[in-house]
């Protein structure tokens, strides 16, 4: 049984809290949150407490927090073990006395959708390989994709991750602009961008590469520039020509 | 019952042929192609021909050639109603003498993945309402998802389409050549990119826009270009621009 204390209540906290809450492995015996509200997920076999202090007797503290408030956070927990789960900072912002690590579920979280935990991968990290061992275990109870992910890797890791959700949601939002402009319900685009989404598990991204940019067929890139807006331009024109970089 | 013959045999034409075969409501009576493979998926009661000239005896005939294939194509049928299935032409582009239309179903295809053809959208456009109307018949019997949309708004849409395909799978490209170089296996931003794609039949892209660009959270903006090629630097920094500029 591998105790633990969840810190926080965001988005992050409360997938976690639904995830662990009825595992016969884990014991989820603490969550720390200082503006909980009326209606949660938390089981009532499970202490809420609003003093980080007051934590103990737990193998392991989960940190779900706004990453400013990693390193504050961290330095007034008294436990054996403390892990965050932000993709973008480091381990060793860490702060507390023991054993430090990362656990971090990489994928968008919103309370509003139920999420199936076990295909969510969750990268982790440690000092020592029985505290990486504890932290796998513990994964292991959730999710069935665990990778092992340094500090250094998980940086480029989380500019990755812009790219491949940001900015992608971005080249929605225009295509949206684009449709809207024209009376065109979008809803005719979302098989071709769910498809999109999906090749790249059979085939790299590179090899997946078509259309008008790839192809260098300029009558369609010249009609195409001229329907577009000046920012639509802009960005039809560089991403045009960085297609073009990488196709060679 | 329909009577239809299919021209070409290219990745839209291999999925026609298979999406229609063997509906009650339809008849394949010839297909056209100068280059069958030895295996194909067109049934015996189906005539295949050489000559555009021979094909006979049916109410419609879906163009399914290159984009500048198709008006010479159609200037040498000789069928009532003759319909294309390109995106980015226009019907006045058909030299046909009879009816012209467009069946244009907005999906991207490759032979060797089989497709769920009810849920690609069809976007219909002919020049009576009454050629419409067999046309709208026609895509009903293979998918559920029907739209009229007319040569003007097809461009717009194809441009459209450009960004939610094209440009989103530069993205990935993106994201994967992060993490090659990082050993980072690429799969760990697969459940992602997916949530990303899916979140928009919920939600409109604009408004599902998260991350340090939407935030303007300056230091991890900082600590992103930190890390980037010159050429990734580029993309990060405009796109960065461009989710502010739409986010006002």
């Amino acid at each position: 049984m591998i105790k633990i204390a969840i810190i926080g209540y965001g988005n992050v906290a409360y997938h976690l809290v639904e995830a662990f809450k009825n595992h016969p492995m884990v014991e989820l015996s603490w969550v720390y949150n200082r503006t909980l509200p009326q209606q949660h997920n938390i089981p009532d076999t499970c202490q809420i407490t609003l003093q980080l202090s007051n934590i103990k007797e737990v193998d392991v503290a989960i940190i779900a927090v706004t990453d400013d408030a990693i390193s504050e956070v961290s330095r007034q927990l008294n436990v054996p073990f403390v892990v965050h789960t932000s993709g973008a900072v480091p381990l060793s912002l860490l702060n507390n006395e023991g054993k430090k690590g990362v656990f971090y579920p990489l994928q968008s979280f919103s309370k509003s959708k139920p999420i199936d935990f076990d295909a969510v991968p969750i990268c982790l990290e440690a000092q020592q390989e029985e505290d990486y061992q504890l932290l796998e275990t513990l994964a292991q109870t959730i999710s069935s994709k665990i990778y092992r992910i340094d500090s250094g890797q998980r940086t480029y890791l989380h500019v990755a991750a812009v790219f491949a959700n940001n900015f992608t949601n971005h080249m929605y939002t225009l295509a949206h602009e684009i449709c809207s402009t024209h009376q065109i319900p979008f809803e005719v685009l979302q098989p071709l961008i769910r498809e999109t989404a999906d090749k790249i598990s059979l085939l790299a991204p590179k090899e997946a590469q078509t259309g008008p940019a790839k192809r260098n067929d300029k009558s369609t890139l010249a009609k195409h520039m001229a329907l577009l807006s000046t920012e639509q331009q802009k960005l039809y024109s560089i991403l045009t020509q960085s297609i073009q970089n990488y196709g060679d």
